[in-house]
């Protein structure tokens, strides 16, 4: 069948950088871009206005954690992820492999698939191929993941091989159980930091009918050199493939930079608002933690650069109030503002590939987030 | 001085209501209102956008909270109240006095003030008349209350008659210490279901050149019957008289009906966004509780006829849902349903006395809230 999403794209000069526009079935995209993750049918603290004021394109939602609590099948009852949630842009879903293999109990994996307990109420839960396919396309989310194994690189050559080899297969049955024409797969390259393995798998994705690419088991506890040389040996493998690229669960303001310069379109990541209910604001010069006592007194806005509700609204030392005396308000106004950030961060990222001063900026948003 | 704030009503031939309109130094208030509570500089979960998008037309700042934390003065040097909470309509602050007796750990009692340990981290505090104006001038409220002594009515009668009069004397001094122009000052009247007593704080008060007359200790256990003749007292005994009313402490539905009518013009209450963040939401029909399983599979909003964000973009399902998950937008959201209906219930309530149909509306919310 035809592909329910289309890319397009021109290289910029910048190493592998590409700027693009990915239309799907909810909206288009302009890439490079970041999805917010909605774990839990949620931006946590945010409500849709506020992800649309922050300037999201596209949200990410968790299978594992919507299947078990409030389950695929009822939110396909209520008419879908995107009524459920209220949100009318695109949304891609994880197949909920990397969640069955970092957070729930692990009980079995065969060639059919992997068997867990619930991290919720300890139910026995099966996952295979074509179950991650049905619950995502009950979800009706405009691009669905394959079901990946997360390899541990650390593991034996052997098992990391084998995991590698079912990870192929099931990407094989995932795209033979699809059954929605509106709703778009894409391949996951595993490998951890193994040259060999990434290049083994990023040739065998590759070569599979998938409507994008991404790259899992990164941002896992391996160093930025690895993360890079890895992102560069799966760039050179894909080469001058026009599907758009995706890199799992990184987001941290100078990655952003090191992968697109490798090829990647597109990011997702908790970090922007998780460290924000922490008190950890980030800024265009670096990062401020709101529970440090000086700034109780601090009368300026969080960034004075920062076009958000928080910092037009809102001094430092009223965050760090809030914070201090538990607030509910400060987790959304400090979630609000990461997000706009790094959203904010991703466009002038795209503007500085046209204006060709990407290297300066990504210089110093690293100088700055190396502090 | 000139009073810094006037009012102007009209009696509506439903017992004691009033129709009216409060004019402050930061805007105009139309009476019967409610006031939402803002305890620790923050209607907890909301942001001044969401108070204004429910209607708020004055906030409550707690003093006893705020002085703690982060402290009255710091707020003043970071330019008042208002500023720091990014609120720029009418503020009412209370004296502290409440929560010292409820909420701190209460070490004595004199003539002079009272003395007591903070609840965040057991230092020594002393609150007195002179203290209480200091800091609610040094917070800038547009309505500070007077320091009261909180009665007892179960104490021994002797008690019970000192602490009325500790109050009386107490709201004398805070009259003399009061220097800002632009604050108005309201007194209290005590006395618990006391009917002697309620009489004789009542006519004490009325005497005294307070800009507002308020009614503490109640809403503390009573029965609605005993509140409602407490109030019948009060209004027997304030008669005519011009000043603005306020009820403090209450505000569940049907008590703004039965408060109105013995002349309440004013009420404040943390109840409909503390329900809200344990999942009880207030509709024209009634209370829903939407920790009941049988929302989980329910698509309609929470009332059709509410024009809030809430009702307008979400079903019940996916409210439900949240508040399993413990999803932070769980409590913004029925917070914000919750301050809108409150909010929209005293405009009814002033439609209704307009338009004569104040005891068809009062019977209607006091049906639906007595299931």
């Amino acid at each position: 069948m035809p592909s329910p999403i289309s890319f397009t794209s021109r290289s910029t000069g910048f190493g592998r950088a590409r700027l693009g526009r990915l239309d799907t079935p909810h909206g288009t995209i302009d890439t490079p871009q970041f999805m917010p993750v909605g774990t839990q049918g949620s931006v946590k603290a945010l409500a849709p206005n506020d992800l649309r004021a922050a300037g999201t394109q596209i949200l990410l939602g968790n299978t594992y954690h919507l299947s078990l609590r409030p389950g695929a099948e009822r939110i396909a009852r209520l008419g879908g992820l995107h009524r459920f949630m209220a949100w009318n842009g695109p949304i891609l879903t994880d197949s909920g492999g990397f969640q069955v293999f970092s957070l729930g109990h692990l009980r079995r994996v065969d060639d059919d698939g992997v068997t867990f307990t619930s991290h919720l109420d300890g139910s026995e839960q099966r996952l295979t191929p074509e179950r991650a396919i049905e619950i995502q396309e009950a979800l009706g989310s405009d691009i669905a993941m394959v079901l990946d194994e997360l390899v541990d690189p650390a593991g034996r050559p052997s098992e990391v091989a084998d995991a590698l080899a079912r990870t192929h297969r099931w990407t094989e049955r995932c795209l033979a159980a699809r059954s929605r024409p509106d709703q778009a797969v894409f391949g996951i390259i595993q490998g951890g930091i193994d040259p060999a393995l990434r290049h083994r798998s990023a040739e065998q994705t590759k070569d599979l009918p998938v409507d994008g690419l991404a790259v899992g088991g990164l941002s896992v506890g391996e160093s930025k050199a690895d993360m890079a040389a890895t992102l560069s040996i799966v760039g050179d493998v894909l080469g001058d493939d026009q599907r758009v690229r995706y890199l799992m669960g990184v987001g941290a303001p100078p990655d952003f930079f090191m992968a697109v310069e490798r090829g990647i379109d597109l990011f997702d990541c908790v970090l922007p608002t998780r460290v924000a209910r922490n008190g950890q604001l980030w800024t265009w010069d670096g990062r401020l933690n709101l529970r440090n006592a000086r700034f109780l007194d601090d009368d300026q806005p969080v960034d004075a650069r920062c076009r958000c509700e928080t910092c037009q609204t809102f001094s430092r030392a009223y965050l760090a109030h809030l914070f201090r005396a538990e607030e509910l308000l400060a987790y959304r106004l400090a979630s609000l503002h990461n997000l706009t950030f790094t959203l904010d961060l991703l466009a002038e990222l795209r503007a500085s590939l046209a204006e060709g001063s990407f290297a300066a900026l990504g210089e110093r948003i690293t100088r700055a987030y190396s502090r």
